[in-house]
């Protein structure tokens, strides 16, 4: 008799996420009723916002309630259904979050087709986060050819993708990255003209070095010292999309010395949550599916086995441990 | 005879600008050539953008050159004229800067109409900080009726304008000021809901207070711990319009502590320059020479007397001396 696992958060972080927050706990396979859906999710996303839906503070989101399950995107196969709309076999992305089964009314169940794209891709290059990148890169900072644009987190999930979008947007991509193995695969890979790494200790200089010419388009994942550090090298015009700030996620202050700059060069600096413009979806995911599908668009993954390995592996992905998108295999 | 006087830059100020920055010469009244036009200035305009000028940073505007007369708005009356365009008593603004005579061959030279709008009010409500509040207010921050709009220096040329028009689009409108007199006058002459003084101490409690709603829009001219305390504050989808930095235009540090709100609340903060909108200023100008010819729109002066106070009523400027439009009166 098959049975469900999942991870409830239990409480809230003080300043780092610890496993405690954390509990493993395992109920009974729900029961399909009528009209209903039963899937089995193979991996489950995980994602730096999570860590801000662990606060209670105010933010865009309501917080991640306590002793419910952790939230989030999954993708797996119908293995029950009472619902005309799926068969069993049906591969589906959904937000079943931290466990191994979820149901459904088919509310929020979206089929999708594996025939070219893995099925875990929809949690990264053909999904959320590929649309965060295509959002930022297309609707803030609009790169035109020629200009230099710099992404943090640039071996990320989003951060890689941003990269190759304004690379075929004829622009000058220059990444920042945490360590000389993550630079070197962003620049081999994913084809960045440069990456900084901002361990090294020479943040400033390092882009200073990167981009002769100023920058004009900054897709800012982490915030902090690398946005002061960025925000003294923007052009006039510049373009900023804050997307994340995940030097700041546990609370940590970072203050930003170079605002002068917002008048100097006249910049725009905009923040934005990409579930607040599903406009764009369609027409960003169609892009990304094609692209993935034929090659053209890389992306790496780093995969943990097992769902109880999910709490360290969202610690690690909170220390920037992985190197794309971090997801759980969960079958 | 008469004879022209000037003020020179002679030298760069470190940190405070002193009055030893500035010289005062003689010299000869220009002699009109053909196709020339000779303005007596009656008024010259000091703003704190010239503060920006007088260091030798990149910024947008190329720096005030040394040994060279001080660059800046005027409002004069033309006393000798080669030019069919222009003929003796016609009254005009131009950038003659600080000094007494100003030559022209026509161009940059405005010919306005003092029946109804007084001919100082060209350097302040219906010229240049007139402009920028329309522009800034309209263009980056585009209130709604019922959005609780913030002022910064809301008794300054600028600030004023901001807060009466925002007024006018249904606006809950607050200032902030320096001291219980300005402050005070911002509410009763101008019209706002309410007016924070920033020197009383209380600056974040003093803002929650009179923002119950939040903050939609922030019209900022000082940055440091204003824009600070207001980023606490915003709303989702709030705009801030970055004017000026008045605060760090010495160079002293104004860290940022609460930038996280700008992906919390998905903000869009943009600097700008009102002389990159010229497509905008005809309509500015229009609608504000019409609101200050009927009285609707009202304004302030500080006036100093003769073109040997200059420096000093320069200083006092940056040091939040003046309420309303810092003029020079030459004649």
């Amino acid at each position: 008799m098959p049975v469900n696992k999942q991870w409830l958060l239990v409480s809230r972080p003080t300043g780092q996420v610890s496993p405690d927050n954390f509990r493993l706990v395992e109920s009974p396979v729900p029961q399909v009723g009528a009209g209903e859906v039963l899937v089995r999710n193979h991996y489950m996303s995980l994602d730096p916002y999570m860590r801000g839906r662990m606060d209670d503070s105010k933010s865009y989101a309501a917080p991640q309630p306590l002793d419910a399950v952790m939230q989030g995107g999954t993708v797996g196969e119908v293995v029950a259904s009472n619902n005309p709309g799926f068969v069993i076999g049906d591969k589906v992305v959904a937000r079943f979050g931290w466990q191994l089964y979820g149901k459904s009314d088919g509310a929020n169940l979206q089929k999708v087709d594996t025939t070219r794209v893995p099925l875990q891709a929809y949690l990264g290059a053909v999904g959320m986060p590929g649309v965060t990148a295509w959002v930022g890169l297309n609707m803030i900072i609009a790169p035109k050819a020629g200009e230099t644009v710099v992404v943090s987190a640039a071996s990320g999930a989003v951060g890689a993708i941003v990269g190759q979008l304004a690379k075929q947007k004829g622009c000058r991509v220059v990444g920042v990255a945490g360590g000389p193995e993550k630079c070197a695969a962003v620049v081999s890979e994913f084809g960045f003209d440069a990456c900084i790494d901002y361990k090294a200790g020479n943040l400033a200089g390092d882009l200073k070095a990167a981009t002769p010419g100023g920058i004009d388009g900054y897709f800012d994942n982490v915030g902090g010292e690398v946005l002061d550090a960025v925000l003294a090298r923007m052009n006039a015009f510049g373009r900023i999309a804050v997307c994340g700030l995940i030097s700041g996620y546990n609370g940590e202050p970072m203050p930003i010395h170079n605002i002068r700059s917002v008048l100097i060069n006249r910049l725009k600096i905009q923040g934005f949550i990409v579930s607040e413009h599903m406009d764009l979806w369609p027409q960003a995911l169609t892009e990304l599916g094609a692209q993935v599908g034929s090659g053209r668009l890389k992306y790496r993954e780093t995969i943990a086995e097992g769902i109880e390995s999910a709490p360290q592996a969202f610690i690690g992905l909170l220390k920037g441990r992985n190197f794309g998108k971090q997801l759980v295999k969960l079958i």
